[in-house]
């Protein structure tokens, strides 16, 4: 059952996030996935055991779109990026 | 018959859309329909059992356009990528 | 005879469109036509029975811009995508 | 002989061309040229009986850009797409 | 021997070229040569006798970019657009 | 182990990473590694022993996408091209 | 040895290189060498002896990208568009 949730505060419902793992879908085709430590209002947060995705245009005729991953140990990733935080039921 | 609306404040008219199911078309094609459960003033909102669709850009010759989508249980949406809200009448 | 205007206040002229059909010209060949419902000093507005039309770029080797058009009931859209607001005489 | 103006107001030179009739150019090549009704401190602005020009780039082979124009009663228009306002000596 | 500067605002520093000719360079290669007659903290000037030149691109095969230019009598133009302003020594 | 959090503060947690290298990735593919020496609220931050390395498209026939890199002893980065911050665990 | 830095304002930094050259690599390859006059908190710089560098796309069939130079007396940069500036060791 989900919490009950502030109607007019959204992100406050990260806070029930906290120690979570959630998924991060960014501008420009960037993914992180990671364990969500802190956010502020401006949706900038910090993550650990990251996993980040995003693609990289090749040099081949085609101009072929290649995906590519990183692991990081810890980031801040500045809310301005965002599109959406997706978070577990 | 549409409740009555104040007239200096369209946000609020989300307020009694609170459980229901909305949908939001974003900057470069991206559409979200799920259940609002929260907003603030800068159109952020929570939204539960989402139905998101996005294209993609294929590597074929032609560089065709596939539309995508997913299932997620709960997300924040940030207000800046919002063009329009769509609400039943 | 077009009303007296405030010299100094452009967007309290819409209030003398409540309840009458605007048009909205967005970026990206964005076209929204419908009733105003309410507005706020950042232009996000409120309307009902809005024709929206818009442009698609078809996958064809042309790549040719398709207009598409949908009737929806009642729409929040962001004052942040507007160019100009068309108002009736 | 120029009115005296205020060295560190250049936007309230507009209440100068009050009823008269002005150009304004904004971003992506489109042009309006009105009578200023009214304005305010974010060069948002109100203009009547506007001449609007702006380029649409056609289908054919070239992508030839064709230059549209429509005549508009009464307008809001945004001052975030101006890049400068045209006013007479 | 350039005058003293605030060494922490050098908007002020147009103070010194009121009534002179500056050159502005703007984004997307615009640039306005005009008398400065006012400013504000935005960087919005109001320039007289100006010479605006621009790019614009043709429809020929190659796509050639053409310079154009216009005289303008006196001009509001948004900060906004401003990469540097070019003042004389 | 990873020292306590703010849970609502991402930004203050660079004040652990103050006198260590730490790799900021920017948009447009520029990346910085470099000594933090000091940050603001807006991650606007000065760097030292700096390794930046960036994308420069060729003008061979393929417009090829060549990576450079140039060493410099000290920089101040703005926060508003930053997309994050890596810090070591 | 490196002056001590105040840990919070990176900024304030630019006040031991007023007199000095610094280097500012702005967005879209603008590259400004001069010396530093004066500055603000929204890194508007004033610049004197000013060697400045970009780029501009040729209309030859490759729309080869040219290297060109201007040499300015004195200007004011708007901080928007500053990517990182350079400071001596």
């Amino acid at each position: 059952m989900t919490p009950p949730v502030a109607a007019h505060d959204p992100i406050s419902t990260l806070g029930k996030s906290l120690g979570k793992t959630i998924l991060i879908k960014c501008k420009r085709q960037k993914v992180f996935k990671g364990q969500l430590k802190s956010y502020d209002s401006h949706l900038n947060v910090l993550l650990e055991k990251v996993h980040y995705t995003y693609n990289v245009r090749l040099d081949d005729e085609e101009k072929t779109l290649e995906e590519k991953s990183e692991d990081l140990d810890r980031i801040i990733l500045r809310g301005d990026s965002i599109v959406f935080i997706g978070l577990s039921a």
